[in-house]
């Protein structure tokens, strides 16, 4: 099986053109098969806020409205889809941007739930990976923004973990999936006010027992289920860190590898 | 060689959704290979007066400044490609938008002018026709909204007529191309007044025979002279005319056919 790594980055990158074109530069020069997921960043917020749209919050939880799925869509799938896939062609990676409609690459449904209309927000069902293949086997990078389709003609807002995980996932069946979650901090910390406590590797029974010692901090956990369930679902490898520098994540020296025993 | 229909669908198409579903029903039952390109609509400058980015104006053209090119590649590529798309693949067309950066699809310069300085405007250098071949012979529509690159990590705005244009020119090497103008009238019309006047068919000579005689609408001339020029440069025929019933258009029963003699 050949190699692909699944990079998820979000916003504390997409919002620092410096740290973005840093990023960019090392992305582009990974001689692996690779594909790009990208967050949203603040610019949404922003835009949102010049246009007098308010934020539906109910319990907490972003509403995604008719309004909202229009900036969104505008801000994902055009201002930073195609700003990261022109950067990158002056790289000379061929990059593709898509979003889940386009090739059909990411179908999912209008979420569920028992007292929350969440609006226009995808749960995945179904990832394309025989069009995602095509195009990385024809040396076409594919730059995914979170929007996704139910097939019928909505668009739906997706969270990016939710779908750079569903895409490690699916690939998994045909590739050696590394899949990498850019963080603010160096990896996942032992001493969360230390920046030099990382946790090189984690295996589930290392989770358990730093678990049961209360050392993983509480905000890490799902984030950390996460990697494990994809694990468990054919992933090889999720590595947690700072993605500015690729190669020294990848190579394991920097950053946190979630690995099986 | 295999036929392709290279259609283009402006602004007043875009602007009405009753109009743009129609069209996208009948483009997505076409047997026929083919490409869309679709220009911009009206959502572009309202959505820049509700920024309140002045548009520019020298000499009557229209300026592309740094806030113009991020108002446009919001909604050309975000807002307007990816709602066709999702669309489109509702009716069962494997559609994939993509902007002259996607797949290295089309590189432009910025525009040279002696006197004015357009800004982020991009005339055309090349189409990438083994991009758009492979995506066409793997069964993928491709969707191309009027943003290309100069490969150097700019973003630029290009007309989409002119895209069009140089799609149709560019892939006549490897398909039978039939170049579609979509147009708010019935077609090429003897007189402007009368919309059951429409010239069904016009080759050079009729076209210098009408122009002697004063018969061709000033305001058609350059659209027409463009129209003759790709015949010239390999595309077998042009077609303008209403594209909400497609089928008609292409078989000749409705428009202006444009043809060598």
């Amino acid at each position: 099986m050949d190699k692909l790594i699944v990079i998820k980055i979000g916003g504390n990158i997409i919002d620092d053109d410096a740290k973005l074109a840093l990023f960019l530069k090392s992305f582009a020069a990974l001689n692996e098969k690779k594909i790009l997921i990208h967050g949203g960043g603040k610019l949404a917020t922003r835009l949102a806020a010049q246009l007098n749209i308010q934020q539906q919050l109910v319990d907490g939880r972003r509403i995604t409205d008719a309004e909202t799925l229009k900036i969104v869509t505008m801000v994902y799938t055009g201002a930073i889809n195609k700003n990261i896939v022109a950067q990158l062609q002056s790289e000379k990676c061929n990059a593709i941007g898509i979003s889940g409609a386009d090739g059909n690459a990411i179908v999912a449904h209008k979420r569920k739930h028992a007292t929350i209309d969440f609006g226009f927000v995808g749960d995945v069902d179904s990832v394309n990976t025989s069009f995602l293949q095509s195009l990385i086997e024809n040396n076409i990078c594919p730059i995914v923004a979170p929007i996704t389709h139910d097939g019928k003609g909505q668009l739906l807002n997706t969270n990016a973990d939710t779908i750079a995980q569903e895409i490690a996932k699916a690939l998994s069946k045909i590739y050696r999936v590394t899949l990498i979650y850019s963080f603010e901090k160096a990896g996942v910390l032992l001493d969360t006010e230390k920046e030099d406590s990382v946790i090189p590797v984690l295996t589930p029974s290392k989770y358990e027992e730093l678990r049961s010692k209360g050392k993983i901090f509480a905000g890490m956990i799902p984030k950390l289920d996460n990697a494990f369930a994809a694990l468990k679902q054919g992933v090889n490898k999720v590595i947690i860190g700072q993605a500015e520098n690729l190669a020294t994540l990848i190579s394991g020296k920097s950053g946190t590898s979630i690995i099986n025993e």
